[in-house]
């Protein structure tokens, strides 16, 4: 474990004598929560998350993990490691919790605002190579976030990137609309980052507020609060069983190394989700099976527009 | 109380004898849920939704409460109604619960995907014309859907948006982000109606999938069932709080006309929830509300078009 950061403040923060696995890597300056992306990315050029991102470019470190600015620490591993191979752009990947009792992956969650048909096909070819490789499942479902048949079916952004995604090797199953992701109607689900952030910081909201009405409710007088002292073992198990900080840990995905971005409030229980995330992901060589899922969907895609335009030139289309 | 559908279907529904104010008005047919909008607006011409909206065009109602196919009742609502000066496309309002014991207003929710700034300013004084008619506000605060600063700052539209929002007389707060609309950071959130049909569908999800959980804990052997039976009194009053069937009735807006679209599958709780929203908006003159709040706005834009390009004549902007 390479712990960076001003070593002063890392040594400070660490109970002594340090266990022997962790190992301290000084930097000098640090990226504040409000720097401005110029300054994370010119001013700063020692700052500890350029160090850590360093360190998996120099393949010291299998994976960063860092609770940091999230737009500094996206442009600074975009900037460092580069992007793979058909990939223009990263995205940002979280896993929510389902009703089948599992977890629904779904991205991106805020790195693209606008997103053209070929990323969202990206997007999805990261988040099937994700869940593919951590979570063991061979083939796994990919659903492409729109709205409602009865009204007017997505947009034409989205219209196209369900036929691309038809034509992948991905194991796609169709729209899917916004309560599929809580009800697991497919393990990935893929929108853009603007959509994807709104989901998910609604959910973030309604939990926030239910959990509130919930502790209103059960504190509202004596009586009640005897009542919710008879409940309490099951309220537990509910509230263990819907621990958002079970699923920190947000994935950049797309880049030439693994970066995780833990929630910039995490507790140490929802750091560790975090830090395990990471691990996982290493452990089970998320970018090599990233690399090897990514090439058929660019020879499809590029044999498409062969056909589509046999005279062009063209490049592959992702 | 006008009942509009085929008299046979009616009269068997009601019990006799029948409520001296409910009257009935035959409808040759029915649009069904599943029905091509060429089916209902072309080859039903004698459907019980147009037979309902014309007579709101003829002054006979002044609304129509629906549970029909929605893309139905918006097409045939705004062939037969026609939208208001200033509105190109009508809107889906809704109102859902916040923290502050409220409801936030959220619009569009699904009619309009691929939206301009000019549709997002439009809704935003729909629903600030509706939310000071209503809840008796006098200059409700608009927010506008956003993702977060920390990223990059929303798409071109948004942006262009916040800017012309910013130019209005309306009480404009900004930007808001998913979370704000359970927060009741503001009466009024606008978005276009990609991202809010993804954000009501996806709290739909998140409150099924957390209802269910509640269910099976409390319900996970004897001695669960026991202290659920405790705490049943606080269980049901955080029921009624979040009871979504309060909430039922979204509302058609930018018509020449009040349109109010229950949910397909609402329960008689519910209905009346969506029948008291339609009574209430009548009743406060809603759309003589809209119209002199649009005015204003129109002007503005107009006057802010002619100082940017002063040579140009050009109409006004929204």
């Amino acid at each position: 474990m390479l712990l960076v950061g001003r070593r002063a403040d890392l040594e400070a923060a660490l109970r002594s004598p340090r266990p022997d696995r962790i190992e301290l890597v000084h930097a000098d300056e640090v990226v504040e929560m409000d720097d401005a992306l110029v300054v994370a990315m010119r001013t700063k050029r020692n700052s500890s998350m350029r160090v850590a991102i360093n360190l998996v470019k120099e393949g010291r470190a299998d994976v960063c993990v860092s609770a940091g600015n999230t737009a500094a620490l996206m442009a600074i591993a975009r900037f460092v490691l580069k992007t793979l191979d058909g990939i223009d752009r990263p995205a940002i990947a979280a896993v929510l919790p389902n009703q089948k009792g599992g977890v629904t992956t779904m991205l991106d969650l805020g790195a693209n605002v606008d997103c053209t048909a070929e990323h969202l096909l990206q997007f999805a070819v990261l988040g099937s190579a994700l869940v593919a490789a951590v979570e063991d499942i061979d083939r796994p479902t990919v659903g492409l976030l729109n709205i409602g048949e009865e009204l007017i079916k997505g947009n034409e952004v989205v219209k196209q990137a369900a036929e691309m995604l038809r034509l992948s090797p991905l194991n796609f199953v169709g729209n899917v609309e916004g309560n599929d992701i809580f009800k697991g109607t497919s393990d990935v689900v893929v929108c853009d980052g603007f959509v994807g952030n709104v989901a998910l910081k609604t959910s973030e909201g309604l939990a926030f507020m239910l959990a509130g009405f919930v502790r209103e409710e059960f504190t509202r007088g004596a009586l009640s609060r005897l009542q919710a002292m008879a409940a309490l073992p099951v309220l537990r198990r509910f509230k263990r069983r819907v621990d958002h900080r079970r699923h920190n840990g947000a994935s950049l995905l797309g880049l030439r190394g693994l970066v995780i971005k833990s929630h910039g409030s995490a507790d140490a229980v929802a750091f560790e989700s975090a830090l395990r995330r990471g691990y996982e992901q290493a452990r089970h060589h998320v970018l090599d099976r990233t690399v090897v899922e990514m090439r058929p969907v660019v020879a499809k895609l590029a044999q498409a527009n062969r056909e589509k335009h046999p005279a062009a030139d063209h490049p592959a289309a992702a």
